[in-house]
């Protein structure tokens, strides 16, 4: 029997024993060791993505497990291999697709939310989207590439460069890790958080952090940058007044990558926006090659990933997890699928 | 004696007479012959930027004429050559003339806003900003090319390619310059306007015009690009709704150049820039590669310059020239400085 944690709505989560899905032509059948929770997740638990998640719903997108079956045609791949998924299925037909953009396909099903996803022991998913971990890389930490692969990307369309200055505005999970995905990049950064315990969890992981309520923040990154501002602001905090220091914050030619959903449109300063020459970048989850770097910096542990796992709960205590997560005072918490037994 | 059109405030001007000023060293001195008045020119007369401009001041930035003396160590030029004038002077010292964009100094002058200006007939100048013209180039079409400057910069910010398509929201004079260079870099593009005179005249131009108030914009825009929208936007008509309108009709990955001066800041549909992937670019005047190319499009009648023009008036009749340009109806109003005689 397949054991899954079934969303039911209304923040509830509860486990069911289902027939095992057998891998079809190009499939494969993972065991799930962990999968992550993150603010997605949250929002789906709230009832804020009913219109994409009709209950009951296997949900979950951040994993790692090991291969444990082969369905007919699938090359390259041998049980046992310890992988994680890069949860998109493009339709390889809109204009998006054609372009060479298949990670924004006007048809994209995010896997997870759209199709059942790695809440559950063991999982079915079409070969294309397995991403190769290396052996001796800690199933738990590897749950953390995915988020990983989104600072990547956010990073690399932000093109910083080594000895350039980038300020993040907001320090939850995603925040830190492009903090972290940044740094390794060689450039300098500065992380401006509100909250007193994420800003300790950001300097534990050797990140510099300013209280923007207690300082002068655009002074500040005047004098850290030499009166010029900031190559990069990474707008990660979902507030309008974080989308206002991003962009009060940059110099000349600066790039402000918004990270943070903003459900509603926000006020932008098209003043500054002209007056230096700012660039506004969108970002949207990732490609491979995000994927592929996200595994490298978590392996080589640029990104410690150990360290930003708070808490792991067993797959039924899924509603638990979720509410460990809401309560604050954690950075990622994980779900034991069990698969790794 | 030098004789200028002077603004005196309250949208008034006044012809004196005043000594001229003999160039200094690195400086020449150019009979004007034309002088455009461009919505920055409006803007002064309408006493918006007081505090830039103290009045009496002599003001324009788009112009033509002949070079009449030579100051010392000035290399590379002859009384008589046609020149027109990239009114920039930057400090070379700050973050940005260090960084490489000088166009965007910390304290960068505007020549004719920030020191004096073109509405006279004969206007010393650094050499360092002259820019040759072709002898055989008609000098009432050479003053079309600092605007066309603008255009250039902004649609090479954009880096729209041959093939693509291109919105532009607004068909003013800059509008107008920026479909037209568009087009000659191959694009496909389209004009929204809400003035049917001003569509006559882009459709004039050659430019495939669409009001906007009878026609779904969006709709619109995706049938003609196949379903997926523009790659280019230009937001040229400096309203709310242009910067709505131009996010809704790109393609993923598509651009929005803020070309309008957006005094206050101005909502944007941050859900849409992240779910396509948009960039939205702010662009501020051009350099010297601008300019050149500014000009080849003008010889080349790339750029129609010369049906362009709506009237000329004397430098004795500054006054009636910005009153004809505020009633509508003109693309661009010339002032004719009396230096080619
Ligand atoms: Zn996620
Ligand atoms: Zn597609
Ligand atoms: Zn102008
Ligand atoms: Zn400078």
């Amino acid at each position: 029997m397949t054991r899954s944690a079934q969303y039911l709505g209304d923040r509830t989560f509860a486990v069911a024993g289902t027939e095992p899905v057998p891998p079809g032509p190009g499939e494969v059948r993972v065991d799930v060791a962990y999968t992550g929770i993150c603010g997605t997740d949250l929002h789906i638990a709230h009832g804020a993505m009913d219109h994409r998640v009709s209950v009951p719903a296997v949900i979950g997108h951040e994993m790692s497990g090991r291969i444990a079956e082969l369905g007919p045609g699938v090359d390259g791949w041998t049980v046992g291999d310890h992988v994680t998924v890069m949860p998109l299925s493009w339709c390889g037909q809109c204009p998006a697709c054609l372009a060479g953009h298949r990670h924004i396909c006007h048809r994209l099903v995010f896997i997870g939310i759209d199709a059942p996803g790695a809440m559950q022991n063991t999982w079915t998913v079409p070969a294309a989207v397995l991403v190769r971990l290396p052996a001796d890389l800690p199933l738990d930490r590897a749950a953390l590439i995915e988020p990983t692969a989104v600072a990547v990307h956010d990073v690399r369309r932000s093109r910083l460069r080594a000895g350039e200055h980038a300020v993040v505005v907001g320090a939850g999970p995603v925040g830190l890790l492009i903090g972290k995905v940044a740094q390794a990049t060689g450039a300098e950064v500065l992380v401006l958080e509100l909250d007193p315990h994420r800003r300790e969890v950001a300097a534990g992981l050797g990140l510099s952090t300013v209280d923007p309520a207690a300082v002068d923040v655009v002074r500040h990154v005047q004098d850290w940058t030499g009166g010029a501002g900031a190559a990069v602001a990474f707008e990660v905090s979902g507030s309008a007044g974080g989308v206002g220091t991003a962009s009060d914050v940059l110099a000349v030619r600066g790039r402000l990558v918004v990270v943070a959903i903003h459900p509603k449109p926000r006020e932008v300063d098209l003043h500054r926006v002209f007056w230096r020459e700012l660039e506004l970048l969108g970002v949207r989850v990732y490609d491979r090659a995000d994927f592929e770097e996200a595994v490298r910096l978590v392996a080589a542990e640029e990104v410690p990933a150990d360290r930003l796992i708070s808490r792991v709960f067993p797959l039924e205590a899924a509603t638990e997890a979720f509410t460990a997560l809401e309560s604050g005072g954690v950075v990622k918490v994980l779900i034991d699928c069990g698969g790794d037994a």
